[in-house]
């Protein structure tokens, strides 16, 4: 994880969650002794986000200490105490929802990955993201889908050449496509073509494509897809992917399947600070 | 909406999608063509976020115009062309993501929140947002709770005073608490209280609270806190509201009904741009 | 007081004092043994910006210590060594001018502040801080004020509702701009409305105003808007309020009177560093 | 001016008062018409920072256009009508508190600073700023006092040399320091050094100051340093210099007089935006 | 290109040229009229950096038109008038420096640049650059190279695998690191293993690498690599490489050369602004 | 040095070459160890940048330690291990390159600088260095030479009056330049005019120049103009300088020669990280 990102990412959540201080708090506190909470999770799921948890607290004062008895990937169930956090009231009260708000969200995306992929069980096939994360949260979110038992599509526009269909008709054919790209691109890189027919799948595959994307295909094409790449290119299934399908498409043994519903359609998890109480401190 | 904040979320979400430039379209597109995309929207939903969508073809060049057909709280029927988006390949190509990203989100909150308040017609109960907003994009998501028929609690910890529940530990009583509130407070703000029982909130009516939470109650409760507060304060329900109990809790009286799970726990709409074509641009 | 900002206030002064360095004590400096100087105030009245001042060091290395004698709302006499600066010369000597830049301004408006205060010791009028503040350092001022002994109205244009002269000639009167208010506020807030004649008095009380602002009247027309007004609504004067006129003003029995005076208007308090010395550090 | 750093201080500003928005003209402005007001001048007083205020509503929007019917340096009388501003009725509503903050501010200055200038009419002496300025608006502050009639002492600690009573301690003595600073200093460069006796100026002069400052020094020490020096260096008086004594000082021919009065202890001039109408645009 | 990132460059640059403005253009551009000048390349080489050097001018005003006869990667004599500035002399005067220290290092680097891949012309082989950037200035740089004629290598640690001596030693052996980057990296990643003896490159080769890094050998040690790879994997020559040895390494048959030479060792291309004069300007 | 700018530079440097994190060891290194490796020298040359390439590691993480055995100024043989780096191998991993970008450019720098000190040893003249540095790191550029024995002119277009070949003609004639400048110049600065032929010297001279550079002249006009200016004003030769001619320039009795060749044609100094190896750690 970068965290210089990470820390770029809680100071504006924390700012805006405070432009000008937490009122509440300001008002209520002002003998700043120190307390306690639990941290309780509400729900069964993954936990995920703890290191970014803490830092929350480090950016809102350097008095908080969080203890937590578990890491992140770990299954909890409802009702367990994950944590402990301890520092001065009022950094405690008004560091809560910024940090709670990010552990529920990453926790809800490895929590729901973890369930797409107990569904790749004893198959050969992978889980990918997606860059259909959060606008600023990517790095928080393509961890948390990796923390639940996801592989790493592409980061972003930057870092990897996957030719869809827009391109294509930019360009005019698959074909051009594959060869204009291959002329110039870094030889790090690997091509990939999205396709929507199987004469798509033909085209790509002879013009060199590494990976080929099958989208929007249904179980009986992506197996006839298959058999025409027949292993000379690694493939991925994309497009309505969900918890009910991708069994069978795995099936299929297609190498990955991805899914942007990990990263855009998650619900948070339910984690919550409890039990607040002063500690004697000498 | 502060657009001088909306272009900074824009700004950093754009350098995240591109750390280092387009890969895929630097090696595709070199003569930069005019072409132009449909925007389609494929699921049932309310639209929300058309200027955002705007403004990040703003910041990515300057030769994108974007036609809307359709305006920020409308519904719309799966399969809709809602706008239209015309400029250098280039440029379209390499915002979609990002663009979309924002728009479907907001859409998705939009649409969620006017599930809710669709419950509430015919009383006079309005839906509340919450602080559990993704961190970073508090004022879109708040504003999209808005286009979907919610109206906004406290923005952040600095405009508005709730005193929790572990405040209330904090200090040692409601009585404490809302007194200690009271002393110093600006006077343009309301005290609210957190209560979490009946005599909770008979303690803070009594000191005065302004404004009531009755956390986590059963529809029986509720009513006897409503008697009991016999519109001496605002009332604001919270927690556990879901589609199926918010017009139940909605039809004892009270004013309010807050829920974080329009944007805490949301899913995108579905919306993708389609029918890419070159224009001839003499 | 919200750290994560101040700190940035501070970096910005730093850098706009240092944008290349200090030139004179780069020259001179070469040897950076541990020095100390002596804070001392060189007028009568109230310190305000300890912790601000210690917080310029932090920013400028790491060497420097402060030993503050005071606390912010001391009233100080003038020629009393109030704190003690110790470390490395070259950050003791590049942080003095930021650092007491802010500690001058913020004393000066602590004490300007207090000044107006103790007019209205013995009744029940507060004074208001108002957004008159220099651009970039309204948090630091409005601490200030309140550490002189004023309450703070809103904080800015997003966390409260002030119809004032030009918002009621765009809706076109004090009636159609309370309703229209009232329709879609936020719960949590309260709609202050600004009157210029004994008219509006009426009308912004009618139509449900829960503060009034008395603009620019004369104590006798304050009266009889009081009177009006009978407390079925919080009160505030403002408009040319001065150290002769504001004891009369809170004679009337107003709630609250604002002035800008104490933060457009005010004059630094004159601080200095004394008695340059070389500390023996082992 | 360097515009790049205006432009950051107006967003700063704009973002300081609108963390989110302006919940007023939000709530209150929705059909967005074209209005105007009239800018009045209520104080006598140089105006200053014209441009600067053009550009708070570029930054705040595109519609709002200001009309000045003076310029930078003109000095005006209480009541006049010194310009108009027309443009949507919520960016003109949103942008004017801090328009007006920065050009109250600056007209102060500037309106302080020709107080000054105008008492030096008839002798040689000029006027210098100091960096007594207030953090952040330095850029603005310094342009004030050129424009009521100040010349620039250096801007910050980078780009002069001068040597103060705590630099002279830690170095041990004012022939060290100049000869230290003298060895590697940058040729464009000036070496100025602050002296309390007529010993320190003569030592100042010996070793080759280039400019003597006589720091708190009454006019009758005055007269003598300046003797010594015979113009052999540029001399500034500097410390305790008010509108009383400022003539008097100057007519001792010194070459500057310096004060950070006019930039610590101004008062903001009183300009404020009247007459609020709609107008026709077709 | 991505300008955003590009435009934040800009800004820095110029702000560091002018934390407080442009003393002498201030001082001596008082009556602002429209000049211009020509832009002379007065070294042979490839001209870089035209669009890099246009946005310094818009940022610093809005004036300025650049008017170029050439394009980047044009070869172009000593003396050759290669472009025409024109607006306002403030303006003009002071963004002189920082866009000519961009367009002259970016031309710079495209000159060195070519030089390396002529000596490769009728081979195979292509020129990489590296990671050995200016710091800030990547993004230019790598374009400038690919100006030049170059390929890029990755851009950054981010988007590609390449396990260098050091991760082997931590790890244990080649063997082991090929094997655990293969099993949780993203699919559209390839693998490229730095290899220092002939041992190294069969093993790399044996455990799957994508591309082999054939570093600091000698020709024959080259030969013999390539013979053992056998055209399995991509190969890559790097470390001292020069512009008297490049042909005979290309001539060995390696796909790739990589140098850093193009980047860390470059000189700047000298181009000047000459003949300023002004403009009639109706 | 203002390390406020320098950490800021060293961030944007990270952020640069670590977008998203380091893909190669985040694969590779999942326990954390404690390493060391060593820092070799492998040129000849001055090293410059010690504690920059301290912080960078301080940024990237808190681990690493660096242990130099040289200090900045140090001349240092090939093959000479300068110091040792230890702490996580993750993060020591990942911080290496940008690290070494930074020293190695540094140590470049001061390297060719001494070079051309080396010249004038024995003579009164300096070397000069100018504005010709890289964008955006000037500070650590200018800091470079003065290590390498060179003494700072002006640092940016805020801090000196230069008055060149445009301005005189944007102005007029030098006469008009020099008169116009000394109106109101801040009394701290010295005018510096660029002089092209003999005339232009007297005239500059003349009306009061403080400093007069000789601008692409040979040794011969040189000569003559110094005996024009007769040590009335500072003189600088500037222009076409290089290795070879320095010495015969410095011989006519110049007082400062100044080339931007220091900064914008050095290389950089080949410096590495070698003999990774785990530490016991208990």
């Amino acid at each position: 994880m970068n965290w210089l990102i990470v820390d770029e990412i809680i100071k504006k959540a924390l700012l805006e969650d405070m432009p000008f201080g937490d009122v509440t708090t300001e008002l209520l506190i002002d003998n700043d002794k120190i307390s306690s909470v639990d941290l309780v999770q509400k729900e069964d799921g993954v936990v995920c986000g703890t290191e970014v948890f803490k830092r929350v607290f480090d950016k809102n004062g350097r008095s908080v200490e969080v203890y937590f008895k578990v890491e992140d990937g770990e299954f909890v169930k409802a009702g367990t105490v994950i944590g402990r956090v301890e520092g001065k009231s009022s950094e405690l009260l008004s560091g809560e929802r910024t940090a709670l708000n990010l552990l529920q969200r990453m926790s809800g995306i490895a929590t729901l990955t973890r369930l797409f992929c107990d569904k790749l069980s004893g198959t050969e096939t992978k889980l990918l993201n997606t860059r259909k994360t959060t606008p600023g949260l990517r790095l928080l979110e393509k961890y948390a889908t990796k923390v639940g038992g996801a592989v790493n599509h592409r980061y972003c526009l930057s870092d990897g050449i996957l030719i869809k269909d827009n391109h294509i008709k930019a360009v005019g054919s698959i074909e051009k496509a594959v060869r204009k790209a291959r002329r110039n691109m870094p030889f790090i890189r690997m091509i990939e073509v999205e396709t929507e027919t199987l004469d798509d799948v033909g085209e790509a595959l002879n013009y060199g494509a590494d990976i080929i994307m099958l989208d929007n295909m249904d179980v009986k094409t992506i197996k006839k897809a298959l058999k025409i790449i027949d292993k000379k290119a690694l493939t991925e299934v994309s497009g309505n992917v969900t918890l009910s399908n991708i069994r069978d498409i795995a099936e299929t043994g297609v190498d990955y399947i991805s899914t942007g519903y990990i990263t855009h359609s998650f619900t948070s998890l339910d984690i919550s600070m409890k039990n607040f109480k002063y500690i004697d401190d000498k």
